[in-house]
């Protein structure tokens, strides 16, 4: 917005973001806005998730995996409406760290999962701040008319499914503030999966065609099928036993004394970016096969009931789950 | 993103965003995502801009004029293009200032502007910094399919014209900086200007039914002619003492001694969100016709040339204008 370039904006936008700009609909990042022609039969699914460091990501995380973090972030939201991903707005509000190897390196996370992901860069905005870096990302994809895939729209009966796994979030994050005690590869293993989650990018054909409700995993598991279970009138059971573990959140578990207490973590923790839907028991297996032509872990962690919220069962009952401090949705 | 409402973010979402949603693409703010139905012949134009307080916003500055500040910036970018604005998506990174009250007053400001210039809330994310505040704005709007006005296509020939008025961007800042001695109503209008500058949404029509090329006035007059120049391949000769001033710019320019240094302050200073735009002589008559009758000013201050850069004549003979610490786009 400023015409003075003291802090190097300009320069930055023309050297480092104008080659990851869309060839087109980017306009070269050169004229304030994009343009995006009409899908015929489409609608545009937009997302808009923020990041400020010391709150969503660390002072010593690399910046490579801060922005691919945000892009990740911001694609989960995508695949769990069932929303083919295609490009998006950033805006970079740089903190005095962040000179020019920083930025730099920054765009080289930007570029890495553009090519992994199929999406470019927009347009945006580059500015400074005297405080701590942040950044916003207005995400966008397509669906088929009207096929949006929402929160609302579980109906008693549905199946609850879960891709990949649950808590690895949560351990992630406490591997990174050096809080757990595990063998270095799954330390690693948990640190890659805080820095850089998998969005589910990959299953939104199935979930397009399939999931009767869908939301991703950020909040925490039982946090969000509560969002879920509130906007369809519905109730949602799970059991806590089956939710899937990764090799690394199993290596933790085994050391627990108390496993439910432990499972009560796992599910509650968020940041997971998997996707919990639910669905016809007839599609079950259909979704099964997709899943594994994917490679694509997919557990059953419950169903649709009358009534309303989350109920949990530990060993067959049900168990009342600490989340003080949460927001009911 | 997270689960925990420590700072209240979902009640803030719930309470105070959800009421400025759009009907239905919006979905009330539940969903993570907006959803907009394609427009057949039309084409989406989007535009984000940021602002950080202490860079582009005083911490005293009133939160309700800086929302409205926020939105006013984005909607100039899409009026210079020709693009009829529906509605936005925003990032809040609140500091922590911004208990309820700031957020109410935020708030305040952006149903005034959505009231005042029909755009509705989409979506977003509002997190908590711990150091200055900070928000950014998706804003989008449709044009004719095809007819989005760009900075490239000013034609040798064409006349360089420029709503409003010139230099009270830059004046307004010196005002709320309290470095400027003026009438107390003069100073009123200033700082009235530069919180609430006056995007021209409602010059769209004109613009793109009449304009080669168009660029909103936010890097200052020069700097913007000199982007508008570059991109369509032109050269842009204007005359400073044509530039248009208010009456608080007058009076200003009335207690100079240096005049010619003076108008040099007032067309590099940025921040006018004017529109400044090429068109055919052919199509002057027309223009000032749509412009009074919008009550507008439009000022014709020069002609597009062929050559490059921008000449800036004052009293007949060009001039050397010190920019040092601009960016040349």
């Amino acid at each position: 917005m400023a015409g003075v370039d003291v802090a190097g904006e300009f320069e930055t936008i023309r050297r480092l973001f104008a080659p990851l700009a869309h060839p087109e609909w980017g306009r070269g990042l050169r004229d304030d806005v994009a343009v995006i022609p009409s899908k015929p039969g489409h609608d545009l699914v937009l997302t808009k998730d923020a990041i400020v460091e010391g709150v969503h990501f660390l002072p010593a995380d690399p910046l490579d995996t801060v922005a691919r973090k945000l892009m990740r972030v911001n694609l989960s939201d995508l695949a769990a409406k069932g929303a083919e991903p295609f490009g998006y707005l950033l805006a970079c509000h740089w903190s005095e760290r962040c000179g020019w190897p920083e930025r730099m390196t920054f765009v080289d996370g930007l570029r890495a999962d553009q090519k992994a992901f199929g999406v470019a860069l927009l347009g945006g905005d580059t500015v400074v701040t005297p405080g701590p870096a942040s950044f916003s990302m207005t995400l966008m994809g397509w669906t088929p008319k009207g096929r949006t895939v929402a929160r609302m729209g579980a109906r008693v009966g549905d199946l609850v499914f879960v891709t990949g796994n649950i808590g690895d979030g949560w351990l992630g994050l406490q591997a990174a503030q050096e809080k757990l005690t595990l063998e270095a590869d799954r330390i690693a293993a948990l640190l890659e999966h805080y820095r850089t989650p998998t969005p589910r990018v990959e299953f939104i054909g199935p979930i397009r065609a399939y999931a009767s409700a869908s939301i991703d995993i950020s909040d925490g598991l039982i946090a969000d099928l509560e969002h879920m279970a509130a906007a369809s009138g519905v109730g949602i059971e799970i059991d806590l036993e089956v939710t899937p573990r990764s090799a690394a959140g199993q290596a933790w578990y085994d050391g627990r004394v108390d496993e439910q207490a432990a499972l009560e973590s796992l599910v509650t923790g968020g940041d997971d970016y998997e996707v919990a839907f639910s669905a016809s028991p007839r599609d079950e297996a259909t979704l099964r096969r997709e899943a594994g032509r994917r490679h694509l872990r997919l557990t059953r962690i419950g169903r649709v009931t009358t009534g309303e919220g989350v109920v949990a069962r530990f060993a067959g009952q049900p168990v009342t789950i600490d989340r003080s401090g949460f927001a009911h949705g």
